[in-house]
């Protein structure tokens, strides 16, 4: 049998919430939230900080690995790594050691210097460009990018991983030669930006926004419509195009074409792309030499997408008030097979078709590593998939009595994305589960 | 042709360090920090922090991948991730917010309230269960662990990723019901230890070590034996043990057998399991329910690896003063392809072996997406294959003016890791490559 997973071996502390039970510390301020720390994703540690548990923490690989290939394969960019601790000198050059406020969380090592724990890293790799300034034009375009923790002080940490104060964030950092080519990237990440969240399979709107506190000129923002969303859009009927409602100088009509047919939503941001110009390279002296030898500033662009956010967001657009929904590739396991209950009158006939599904299935690449077995086979079937309605399997199999009529076995297939159910023969029920679980990849 | 990694697109700025230069801030104290400086694998940010630059971070994903495959498989462990900020009024509890001393980095909130940047997380691993007790004894044994960055405000940053400021690190933490199964627990994470240092390949030396600041009784610390070592070991001839110095009480002689015979080496600490027995979960309050029912104190084990350090000690330990070597599993890419110089009279003749060499590696799951192409065809064979060997690609083929011979096209098959090198034929260069990085895995 090949190595199987089984749901009683997964730390999942599931909480149960005792109605009318006053909840200190723990403040629930989204859905989202409170079906994590129900099914035992997340639990609160502190005022903005959490743990990702077990059945989380394999979304979150899933969640890397999906934007990890995008970026590499459509930004065409590297991965690096770039220190959490920078020196208070590095924002105090680019001039955001105070225009960042409250929010930068500071530590004061043993030789009384200040380091800043990054909420984002333009100083950080600008200055990696400075230390090796001035290289030849012919080694940019040059694009790199992160996935790390990142810290921000919120005034009201809330929405449990949607507004924490750690966070895992991918930030991507571009250098061009000129303005022209700083624009070839910005498309190129742009589309890139489509592609995954089209992967994804979450609808979202990518509206014009403002450049706030970053500086540069051009930026668009990623969002999931919800309402918990702290961002309010302004969506023009007339052509098409949308906005933040920040970067608006009038409350009633289109920037753009000045029709007054507009359509108010509201946004959770999950990704944020910027043209920077030369605001940091300037600042900090990251340079290149031109085709005649001669050194010139070069021009960047950051592109961020939050991690943690975006698999909160998720959950919190796709779930109903019990059962969490997630986008499919990035669900903990694609599929969850249930065993009929142990002593049960069918569990003789049924249960050796446990061993024949998990075989084929991982001989199939979708599917290996990727199935559960809820082995918790004291409970009954129907609690059983209950629970696995709310962890939000897209893909539940049934090995019920309907097994045990030999020469005519049949299973029961629940497709949880679509809330459809269709009981099938054992190879009709490998096609469907594969079939769902192709139909987003 | 399948998707190729071209040298000349990777982003590592190698350093040309004029000699008599004068480094500042650039302290370079070991073989391995100056090697990964030159060879633009890591960049020094600040005092104890640094740049991962994409070629390594391609052997961090590995290490990462590895690490994460022996913990899963043979420590039977699940992965999570526990907050990096923690409480100090969870370090008070566990009396380590004093003894921890200057190395412990604090930051202070909006709220001021003191928040540790997390050097280690018993603290913390232990609020989680004391959160979610008492469960019942069922639940155990309970094996978790998590892969972040650690910060640790060190007097003297030195030796590169040796000893930085923050470094990622593999911390693991166990809860058991009794002493006995807490023991049980230790031997298996040490087995599972053992499996993937021999399949990292460096060889190592395990001690009895000292339980220190972590309290607890047993311990055991992992070595490589460098001059660079900050830790004295001592090994005894007579009975085949060794300890950490720090451990002995007495100079001359083992501690086991007192025999006076020993022998003294220096090591590089990569890795420490620890018995904690109850100092945490008693102070905490991490309990469960046993089988009369009753509420106990959990028993709790942790066992970290320096994740970072593991690797810059592993180059240290492999490497010559000239040219880096990797253990073969954790290389940046394992295989590098010389085409012929751009231009000479054997690129027509030669050239296209290139294609049908990364054609037949591509179909090589060993191999698949671990093979670079020194695409820097404005440079000679010769000066590429110096370059490969200071990086240290594990394998390099070179395709030279002896695959021009129709009929009996040789390509020359160097084996960096033994240093030897042999002239194949088309089919044998591929089993021989094959052969030379399945010889690791």
């Amino acid at each position: 049998m090949p190595a199987m997973h089984r749901l009683s071996k997964i730390f999942q502390p599931v909480l149960v919430v005792p109605k009318n039970a006053v909840i200190k510390h723990q403040d629930v301020t989204s859905k989202s939230q409170r079906l994590m720390v129900e099914q035992g994703l997340i639990r609160q540690a502190g005022n903005g900080t959490f743990y990702i548990l077990p059945m989380l923490q394999r979304s979150l690989q899933k969640t890397i690995a999906l934007v990890d290939s995008h970026m590499q394969r459509y930004a065409e960019a590297e991965k690096l790594t770039l220190p959490t601790l920078m020196s208070a000198d590095l924002w105090r050059k680019s001039g955001r050691l105070d225009s960042a406020g409250p929010e930068l969380m500071k530590t004061i090592d043993r030789h009384e210097k200040v380091q800043i724990l990054g909420p984002t890293h333009e100083e950080s790799v600008t200055a990696l460009l400075a230390a090796i300034s001035p290289v030849s034009y012919r080694q940019f375009p040059l694009r790199v990018y992160q996935i790390t923790t990142k810290f921000r002080d919120e005034m009201k940490p809330r929405f449990g991983l949607m507004r924490a104060k750690e966070f895992l964030m991918k930030d991507m950092y571009t250098f061009d030669v000129g303005t022209k080519e700083a624009h070839e990237t910005y498309e190129l990440v742009n589309e890139a930006y489509r592609r995954f969240f089209d992967a994804l399979g979450v609808p979202y709107v990518k509206v014009s926004g403002d450049s706030g506190l970053m500086g540069g000129s051009i930026s668009h923002e990623y969002h999931f419509l919800s309402e918990v969303g702290e961002d309010q859009l302004v969506h023009c009927n007339a052509c098409g195009m949308s906005f933040n409602q920040e970067k608006l100088t009038s409350k009633s009509k289109c920037e753009q074409c000045h029709s007054e047919s507009i359509a108010r939503q509201t946004g959770i941001e999950i990704a944020h792309a910027f043209i920077l110009e030369d605001k940091y390279s300037k600042a900090l002296g990251a340079k290149y030499l031109n085709q005649t030898g001669k050194p010139a500033v070069l021009q960047m662009g950051c592109y961020g997408i939050g991690i943690t956010r975006l698999i909160a967001a998720s959950i919190e657009v796709l779930s109903s008030e019990q059962d969490i929904r997630w986008p499919l590739p990035i669900a903990p396991f694609k599929v969850c097979l249930i065993p009929p209950k142990k002593g049960s009158k069918e569990e003789p006939g049924a249960g050796p078709w446990l061993e024949k599904m998990l075989d084929e299935m991982d001989r199939l690449p979708a599917l290996r590593s990727d199935v559960v077995v809820d082995d918790r086979t004291s409970l009954t079937i129907g609690k059983r998939l209950m629970d696995a309605r709310k962890t939000g399997f897209p893909v539940v199999v049934v090995i019920s009595s309907k097994a045990t009529n030999v020469g005519n076995e049949l299973f029961e297939v629940f497709n949880m994305q679509q809330g459809t159910q269709v009981v099938l023969g054992f190879n009709e029920t490998l096609s469907e589960v594969k079939r769902i679980c192709d139909s987003h990849t």
